[in-house]
């Protein structure tokens, strides 16, 4: 018979590192309902200003529930994570540009910027002083990780091959997440919860939240993985994908380069067409604008489209 | 009043060239009919195969049905192209593996190879030796041009600033598509029809298919844009976007590696799971999965992953 944990938000660690000890051992099969705190780790309040982000300084690691040791789990098998819900559990969220981190240099956006998002409906995000900007919560947990094989504390801040925070939108409510096991009992951990996300992520922050996230936690044997896999039960994007897209496009030979100039377009476009202002622009690319690889192949010439749902327009 | 003309495929040209005289001359608001050719203009039939891939060579330039010239169109002016219709004009398509074209290299794929399908029902394209997949039509040109403002011969292979060999599986029915104008009268031409694509085409073909093309051809004067743009009037993906999707991820710091990487993994998947071999894998792979940015800001690891929508097996 499978059982239900839960897990508070009372000791957190701040890195991958094998050596902590788990808080919680479990059967393949289990659920838990893990309580997260936000990437910030409860410092910003609905009332926060830009230039708290100033002052709070560069992120030192992820608050990260965990870990939780699964019996049996051996290197080489895989988790398999079936995400029964992640919500809110405070009625904000907020996005925060850091000047140099996000994928538009720091001369572009030179100065710290805070979104505070209004979450207290729990289906929308509403942006605080924008009446007619809507995001339909489509939350989800941004690092799911477990520990690596490798000694000493690792930072949170870049996914590895253990998971850790892919930031992946599509690891929601009805998402199967299998992730590779690497040490015995597998160590797995969670946090960073968004409320939503663009693929790419775009300004460094999506809709950062406090949540609750519910695992069913279950093991496969063996048939190693070398990379996170998932299976989307349910078809994707269904909360944004109701209505017109506007998209911006870019070719040349550098994915990253063609990701920087389609979102320096779109964010251009909703300035002019939206009113929002640069700094809003940028956020409502990285919390809902997704980042496509049209073609890879027709050389030397690839394709980024940013895809900005305008549902989100109220 | 506005009219409709028509544009056989009897005189085409193989490269952007702005001496290229225009076929027709039309108003801004009107509509064009345009027969369009396969990229390997007419040189495969249902019966061929790989062997006649190799005999037939690399592409040299795309066959293209134009160009148009638009009245009153200036550079600095964009061209407002409303996808009215795209329908296959023969009974079969093809993707063809070209070794050292498209993601994964030549050591991975030395050998030529043909997929043959049957779009004779109109609506879905069937792999002719596998009665158990089912790729949904979702047709749009891949080449959408207007004439460069460089003299001479421009190959057709690389998408550009006149737009080009976008290669864009979202430009079909329903979607409206801006280009810049970069010449008098933009001299657009249109062609390499694909019955369906996954964001990224990987193995260098999609669905590639002769088509009857239906374009209604605007203006808007000034508001110069860079690059093309498009705006999609429907959800997205609404063909395939009916039920679960596997994924694969890759990570690291070079979204094309990263790409191959996530693109591996999924032909290795396909290859396991559902029993195709590893050419026709890769074959649908171009055909139907998605290349998707998941996140590009957390230093110094980016992900990119590939959806595979599960409802084309049947």
């Amino acid at each position: 018979m499978t059982k239900l944990h839960k897990l508070d938000d009372s000791l957190l660690h701040y890195a991958w590192d094998n050596s902590v000890a788990p808080r919680l051992t479990i059967d393949p099969g289990d659920t838990v309902v893990f309580a997260t705190r936000d990437a910030a780790d409860h410092y910003y309040t609905k009332d926060s200003t830009s230039q708290n982000v100033e002052e709070k300084g560069a992120l030192i690691g992820h608050p990260l529930t965990g870990p939780v040791f699964i019996r049996d789990a051996q290197p080489g098998d895989t988790l398999i994570l079936d995400v029964i819900d992640v919500v809110p559990s405070l009625d904000f969220g907020w996005t925060a540009i850091r000047p140099g981190k996000g994928l538009l240099p720091q001369e572009e956006f030179p100065n710290c910027f805070l979104q505070i998002w209004d979450l207290s409906d729990g289906k929308i995000a509403r942006m605080k002083q924008r009446d007619d900007i809507a995001i339909p919560i489509a939350a989800f947990p941004g690092i799911l990780g477990v520990a690596l094989d490798e000694a000493g504390e690792h930072s949170t801040i870049p996914p590895r091959k253990n998971g850790g925070n892919m930031d992946i939108r599509h690891l929601s409510k009805g998402t199967t997440v299998f992730l590779p096991v690497w040490v015995e009992g597998a160590l797995f951990s969670v946090g960073d919860a968004h409320a939503a996300q663009g693929d790419g992520e775009v300004c460094i922050t999506a809709i950062e939240m406090s949540a609750t996230v519910t695992l069913k936690i279950d093991l496969k044997k063996g048939d190693a993985i070398a990379e996170p896999r998932f299976r989307m039960h349910e078809p994707l994007c269904t909360a944004t994908n109701t209505g017109t897209h506007y998209a911006t496009t870019a070719h040349g030979p550098d994915l990253y380069e063609c990701s920087q100039r389609a979102v320096r377009y779109m964010i251009e476009h909703i300035v002019k067409e939206r009113g929002l202002n640069r700094e809003e622009a940028y956020v409502l690319c990285s919390v809902c604008v997704d980042l496509k690889i049209s073609e890879i192949v027709d050389s030397p010439n690839w394709i980024v489209s940013a895809f900005l749902p305008e549902m989100v327009f109220v």
